[in-house]
């Protein structure tokens, strides 16, 4: 008897420890085909070069969409379709351009740009004397006399003693979001809002920004400074408070225009039902090319359908790839996305974005139960050859996150934090920036995730 | 009794607990004053952009160590002094220069450099057939006869799917350091080395070779070519075997010079015989300007003393960095360092080395008794609001492994090693390709662990 129960505890451990060879062997077939074999950067190189800068409502974006169903039918998958939806169409014009005048005409050019959703200056630009401020309670306090007929200043940077930049970027992006609405209120002409940006340099990063309920008449323009030219006109502002500021600027918001998000699928061989979800968004800003904000998640999301197919493993559980459209400036794709989904009582168990940069992947971001999450924290040693380390609770993404339910998962990618926000928004955010290796290593850290998720069931 | 016994746990643990709330606040200090208020960026840039690329021997060399001194002293530490060495002194000279000819008159040129230590080839250059390997074996199983009078062509690329691309380059670089010792016992007239670079690119990249013991008369001189240059050559081979390469380089090795390694020090409050060791390599190659390799670690072991003295922390153990010079080329400063550390019977009982790059900090590699390891490993926790996660058992690095003792704790810092390799001297290793906030983050990473061993005392 005593042996009989020895005999079994061997062979249900040497089958535990081989299902276990199985699945780390698995996950290292993924990082080495899409280190060895993979596609990601090439796709990227095309959409990134040969596209470019794809702003919701404009070509580039339909190209852009295009492009992603013929690559993803390419793959043969079980299924590839457009999901129509109607997106902003805002367009940066054929002039952004300022300077400091110090004293009747000397002036100094300054890098600046519109940010998304402003309306233009006159055609002749506004100058107006400066106000400096760092957040809305300095504007409040100044009040209308201070600010009536002024540009308002907005220069908090992002704090950089943040390990995580989003952090930063989440302390400061309200000067961007609603400084035009709130400087409007008291009479300003227009904001200069300083880059979101934690280096030193001479690009503006445009973004997206809101005039809340603000009628069309009381609207004003915004741009962004590039941070040098921010601490430039703050440390002349300290010489001369009377310098005056020359803005012009023609953008426009044009009707809503017809796009799509990109879908694709495998379909479960078991579970047909229970979808899981990859995904990042086809629309970019228009200063550089989006390599990185997000043609990265992009790629990464794509190559994740395409290293299942080639290392020959069927999910049991539908994959479904989604490049959704319009999260900088409106998240409409989600939106409808989600509609969809809960008018056809889609069952999403797991959804997956990558919107953070295609740098090093550092783990993830999981939005779920308290037990589900314990069960993901108990797969890091899996990852760890991959110097895969972190399985926090957090956000997901913009475009997945309304998929919650009481018991799913959604999680996010989380790369390497430092770089991102050199590039974020800005004409740099180009393929030149992308280190293949990093890129495709974030493909293989999330399509093991994908695996897992599937191959355990949770 | 049981109420005193009830506060004095209490007491107990509420001291514990201020105890380990210390600890974390210094290391939250640390990072903060290297984020905000940090001097390596600055260090950096000068060292990179004013002084450029430093190999044994030359001019620059000499500059960097009157650099380092001047800094140093200009950090009012207890101690700095010059440690005088003798280092081998190659030179590049004024042309080098190849092409493949693949009938006569058509030629296409390739971008090579001369691999440090190479002898020249003749005046006029060396026209020879090439015959293409991948390794020793194949070298040896062709023999003399197939090998007499021609290039030997090393291809062995570095292997893409090690996620560690230090192991990549370990599996690797044999070619390089020994490729042309080998090749000329089988009468080769040079050899042209793959790149160690995992990217398809146009640098070439030098690095440390030896004759071994061939007589002077035997030697033949040795080249990289890019990795594109690889895989154009290994092509045209393909199609043509009997195709030429010309090779022309005036490189030369010139005697001896007097060279120093630069140290200084903050002495021990209460342990000074007992010394902590911070260091990188002051030498570079001089292709670019040796901004990764290693100018980073140079700047961060510098910004190890100045964090401790910006935040008010006087070690109880003595505080050294040593900024070794002629890494590359023969490790005379390592060596002239341990002799005279073990003549003078000094106790290091911590040295801690970055050489791996200013990229953003992954961990540490730990070379001690298993005790240590574990203590240490017991400080993870400390380090994870900061993204580091890694203490793996391991090599140190090439400066500071000769001080080894039974149970002192030698380690190295691990950046993320995806882009290493990149620059890895190449042209391109240059100031610009250092990210600010990856550097810091690395010194503050140094300073926290020194910080550690220095409070609890392994």
């Amino acid at each position: 008897m005593k042996k009989h129960l020895f005999l079994t505890i061997i062979l249900v451990s040497s089958a535990l420890a081989n299902a276990q060879n199985t699945v780390s062997a698995t996950i290292q077939e993924i990082y080495k085909t899409a280190l060895v074999d993979g596609e990601s950067y090439g796709w990227l190189g095309h959409l990134s070069n040969q596209i470019g800068g794809r702003l919701s409502g404009s070509l580039n974006a339909q190209r852009a969409v295009e492009w992603g169903q013929e690559e993803l039918e390419a793959l043969s998958l079980d299924r590839v379709w457009l999901q129509p939806v109607m997106v902003p169409k805002w367009i940066r014009g054929t002039f952004e351009y300022a300077n400091i005048e110090t004293s009747p005409g000397n002036t100094i050019n300054v890098p600046v740009c519109a940010l998304g959703g402003s309306v233009a200056t006159p055609l002749a630009g506004t100058n107006a004397q400066v106000v400096e401020v760092k957040n809305f309670e300095e504007l409040e306090a100044l009040g209308k006399e201070a600010v009536a007929g002024k540009f308002v200043f907005f220069n908090r940077p992002m704090q950089a003693d943040l390990v995580n930049t989003f952090a930063a970027y989440s302390g400061c992006v309200d000067q961007r979001y609603s400084g035009a609405e709130r400087a409007a209120r008291l009479g300003a002409v227009g904001v200069i809002v300083r880059s979101m940006n934690l280096r030193l340099d001479d690009y503006p990063h445009t973004g997206s920004m809101s005039y809340g309920e603000l009628p069309l008449r009381e609207r004003i323009p915004a741009a962004a400074i590039s941070t040098n030219g921010a601490e430039l006109l703050s440390s002349m502002l300290a010489l001369n408070p009377d310098l005056t500021f020359f803005l012009k600027q023609n953008c426009k918001n044009m009707p809503d225009v017809l796009s799509y998000n990109v879908i694709g699928e495998i379909k479960g061989s078991t579970h047909p039902e229970e979808i899981m979800l990859v995904g990042g968004h086809l629309d970019s800003w228009d200063l550089g090319d989006g390599s990185h904000d997000d043609g990265a998640g992009v790629v990464q999301s794509m190559e994740v359908l395409r290293l299942f197919q080639k290392i020959g493993y069927r999910p049991k559980r539908t994959l479904r790839v989604v490049l959704f459209m319009n999260e900088e400036n409106g998240q409409k794709g989600a939106i409808e996305y989600n509609n969809k989904a809960r008018e056809k009582g889609e069952k999403h168990v797991f959804a997956l974005e990558s919107d953070s940069g295609g740098f090093s992947p550092r783990g993830f971001s999981i939005d779920t139960t308290p037990e589900k999450l314990l069960a993901i924290q108990q797969w890091k040693p899996l990852f760890e050859p991959y110097l895969v380390h972190m399985f926090i609770q957090g956000g997901s993404g913009a475009d997945v996150r309304r998929l919650k339910t009481d018991d799913n998962i959604l999680a996010g990618l989380r790369p390497d934090p430092q770089r991102y926000f050199d590039y974020h928004h800005a004409a740099n955010d180009t393929f030149d920036a992308i280190n293949k290796r990093e890129l495709e290593l974030g493909a293989a850290t999330m399509a093991s995730l994908v695996y897992l998720v599937d191959h355990y069931g949770l």
